[in-house]
């Protein structure tokens, strides 16, 4: 009985070799192999304690805090965001001011709203921290800099004089991100010696001097490419685990349409969930693909810096920006669409899903609020399309501006519903989107003659013109992955496939913008949901197996829902029992609660 | 210092009468006047085994089991919902078998999927229930009927023998749906009485032959019209506590655009942010009053039904069906924005809106899984347009459908951004936009020649002509509400700027729609979002007072962001402090586990 797998017949029904899938989505063999999945999982640590030193800090500094902190003698944190303050960096309030009587800053949070707020491991654990502080010499403001300041005593672990600090409370989700040290800061008046300020860019002489190393800031540009790459990275694999939970389940939960007393229907054969389901299932696909691409971006980026050769930066800058915008969105909106589409079961702790979102939910705010990100490309679209006319070439991902004249007057040629299939039709349709709402943009800005002000008035449009451009990414790097050598029996058909639908669902929910652009006439948008209905009944023999190929462990993915043998009902049932409240038939509180009630032996006066 | 208002700025801007407008939310000077909040939560408590006894029970069984209940001398709870099944009743797998020979019910678990899953107040708290099941006499399966089962003793409440009760385990969010007593509950060849069956509409004789009223099937339909338009009621009240938390910290809330070192800009003065809240405010209030006249629908329908008057029952449940889903879907949405819109704040529970998010959710599922109902929606307009032909006039919100012939060649007449004011003008769009849709749908059907394999198709498109028509509806009785008396300085104006503001939000997010069927012209559409444009800036003065109009107290919202007086820092700060692992400086587990690691006392072998 234990054995028995419930997904058996689903399986059967695959057109493709599902051990070849999983290389592929492992990115390769050898990924697939070693399983990486430990080491990504310590890699993707919040303490950024270690890499601010690296990266700020003087050879001195490196050698004399480094093996402190590697032995963890000393246990640091990252404390950068304010209560007031998140994302932009140059509001933050709390105050260094150097005091050359002693050659010591003084640490200082002048405000309610300065104290720092949310760092990951500052409440209870650090004993350090990377505090980020306007930098005051002789009354002057140099902005902001990194100081390392001591926050608990090494012998008892009491927070040192001048020093508040503790958690900052509960937070949403019922486990995982509620487990994290979340914590808030204040200084009064706390004194650190001068050698503590992070000197690698700018330093403070013994004097008082402030002096400033002229470092390019495209090389902040390049960290912020490499933490944006790994996130979207996260959000395909995030989005794959709900998908994953969702689709094994639409397999086992039937619902209407019993015919003669026969079972009922299995979810997953209605159009309105294989409509909601499947284009999330190519998303997955989707983001798995423009991430591993991302990789390499950050690996030539790299090259690139280390050759002095900036010429990429701004564009894998925007782009990382954008990619890291758009997947972080969808796939929360994915998740939670998941959870609905798994019905009331998907409430349920035990189906995994409301702790996956509440998990995920930060990716939209931290390392950049999604739509501030969308409006930084938008920047980026509108400076790249007001020097076309100076003859600069545009790069990467934005080369196709270059052909901005043709796009804007393309016709689309589908004529019938397949036409739809061709890659070169879907790059073309996409292409002239983006194009063309960023032309109209740049249009509307130039009729304003403060040019911020247009930028602030027209933002919305703006944020609109930036996803177009950002899913054309996702679309083409997808279709670029098929041109790429794929073995294994009907694996790159699959993935033609998920690529289709993944196309083609993105072109209907942005109809508006296809045809008021005039990319695609209303006919051809209806043929291009026509086509995708057939590519849906593609997709639904392979569904349980195009989840499969994720690899996912039952433990990993951690829900009854979701579990491979598709033995759903039982594990939920025999769950319930291993909830505490079920330790005794008769309930804590009966005698207290209930039986006065029952037997009426409450004084009715209180009625 | 506690006394000061820091929206005071804000409110001052107003250009109404905000104690008119809480009189125009409340719905009535005599509502405002006894705020009947307390009364509503009251009133809206699960328990729904007197209604079933009420409603389907003899009258000799509710003389005998009323007063029992109601004196609490019994505890009772709803058990419909199993493991396996949701919202098909007639899918149900419990069974009730006739024993002629002891005159009994044998009530019997069959399967694993056949336990029941989900009822409140069954886990634990419950001493009787009204079980769902199978009625089997002689062999044969007459259908699902109701019976009253006692689960535990009275003496000292551990459960019956045959019976297997207790909590289904931790649902979505920390809080409030957690303390709800969901439970499960099996049945082994439980013995009742055959009086316990609730016979009004069926009966068991002595010698077990069935037998079954023709009662009206129309009267179930009243009684799902008055809960969905409840559900209607409490869709508007959740997504305005969610706005006006997410409009009060917006203007609170500073970030980027700091001139010469001056204070950064609100939140709320962003374009990005307008362009996502102030839809929200606005749906809020067409809520509101879509609920208020669905209160009077329900009012009118009963009224029909007593006087035996069935003409306008199918179309009232259609109507309330689609606002169920559409407001319950669009207001989860809703709280899940808010969060966003409040950045990294939004996460914090103290913000009030994960947990408003976790138990609002369920809406979307109970009382008719959202897209069910949308596909029922569909079946009826598909049903109506099959019937103009026939001469057969439609009622109430489908009223359009009889110029039907004008909506489907009609031209939008709208030159410049104002035209878009006239409610005519808006009006019209909708309908054509519905009734375009539902044409397309029809024609599209009737090239199957099996019509429920076309319906089945073509769901997602029916899906979608259902949404068009429900929003229709709500766009429409927010133009009837601006048609009555409307007394205070401003307040009209204001809901006016707010019914514009919902209808133009609606035809850009489904620009598609409107474009592709013709209804309006690419060059209209650019209009409209250039007239939503201004309606925000006109939005912007007013978005406090707007808020406050909700009448919302500080402890019913249980928002530190979105506290009245806007002394959000303050009141974050203050309640960190507040948490229980702050209650020491050092932190439990320092000794055990923070000590050793920095005092290197840990076994080096283990690392």
């Amino acid at each position: 009985m234990a054995a028995l797998d419930y997904h058996a017949e689903e399986r059967s029904k695959a057109e493709f070799d599902v051990e070849e899938m999983k290389i592929v989505w492992a990115g390769s063999r050898h990924d697939y192999e070693i399983n990486d999945r430990v080491a990504r999982l310590v890699a993707s640590d919040p303490g950024m304690f270690i890499p601010a030193i690296k990266g700020q800090g003087t050879e001195e500094q490196q050698e004399k805090w480094l093996p402190m902190a590697y032995k963890m003698q000393i246990i640091g944190c990252y404390a950068q965001t304010e209560l007031g303050h998140g994302s932009n960096v140059q509001g933050l309030e709390t105050t260094a001011t150097f005091d050359p009587q002693t050659d010591e800053f003084v640490i200082h949070s002048p405000t309610l709203t300065s104290s720092k707020w949310w760092p990951g491991g500052l409440g209870k654990v650090s004993t350090h921290a990377v505090v980020y502080a306007r930098l005051i010499t002789d009354g002057k403001d140099h902005g902001v800099h990194g100081f390392i300041v001591q926050l608990r005593s090494l012998d008892d672990h009491s927070p040192l004089p001048g020093i508040t600090v503790g958690d900052i409370g509960m937070k949403f989700g019922s486990g995982a991100y509620n487990s994290m040290d979340n914590g808030v800061l204040r200084f009064d008046h706390v004194r650190i010696p001068r050698n503590q300020m992070l000197m690698r860019d700018s330093q403070v002489t013994r004097e008082g001097k402030y002096m400033h190393s002229d470092v390019p800031t495209q090389l902040v540009y390049g960290t912020m490419v490499n933490v944006r790459q790994k996130i979207v990275s996260n959000a395909s694999g995030a989005l794959s685990r709900a998908v994953c939970i969702a689709t094994r389940y639409s397999a086992v939960r039937r619902q209407f349409g019993s015919q003669n007393g026969g079972p009922e229907t299995q979810v997953i054969d209605y159009r309105t969930q294989q409509s909601r389901l499947f284009p999330l299932l190519a998303s997955a696909y989707a983001f798995r693909f423009v991430g591993e691409w991302l990789t390499w971006l950050y690996a030539d980026v790299t090259q690139r810096l280390q050759a002095n050769d900036f010429s990429t930066l701004s564009e894998a800058h925007a782009c990382t920006a954008g990619l890291k915008s758009i997947t972080t969105s969808e796939t929360l909106d994915g998740i939670e669409e998941c959870r609905k589409l798994c019905g009331g079961h998907g409430y349920l702790s035990s189906s995994g899903l409301p702790e996956l979102f509440a998990v995920y939910a930060p990716n939209c705010t931290y390392e950049g609020d999604n739509i501030v990100l969308l409006l930084q490309v938008a920047r980026f679209l509108m400076k790249t399309f007001s020097q076309l006319g100076s003859g600069k070439k545009p790069v990467g991902t934005t080369a196709y501006m270059g052909r901005a004249e043709h796009l804007m007057q393309c016709c689309c040629e589908v004529e019938r519903a397949e036409d739809w299939l061709k890659p070169s039709v879907i790059l073309e349709a996409f292409e002239a989107r983006a194009a063309r709402m960023s032309v109209s943009c740049a249009t509307n800005l130039s009729k304003f003659s403060n040019p911020e002000e247009g930028f602030a008035e027209l933002s919305a449009d703006l944020v609109e013109a930036a996803v177009a451009h950002c899913q054309l990414i996702v679309v083409s790097k997808f279709v670029e992955k098929l041109q790429q050598d794929i073995p294994g029996k009907g694996v790159k058909r699959q993935l033609e496939i998920l690529c289709n639908v993944y196309a083609l669902y993105l072109l209907h929910k942005h109809l508006g913008d296809f045809v008021t652009t005039g990319c695609i006439t209303p006919k051809q948008g209806a043929l291009a949901n026509e086509q995708l209905r057939l590519l849906y009944s593609q997709v639904r023999p392979n569904a349980i197996a195009l989840v499969d190929a994720f690899n996912y462990t039952d433990h990993y993915l951690g829900s009854d829902l979701g579990c491979y043998d598709g033995n759903v009902y039982q594990k939920l049932y025999e769950g319930a029992w291993k909830d505490p409240l079920n330790d005794t038939d008769v309930p804590d509180g009966y005698h207290e609660y209930i039986r006065p009630i029952l037997k009426q032996h409450i004084r009715t006066a209180r009625l």
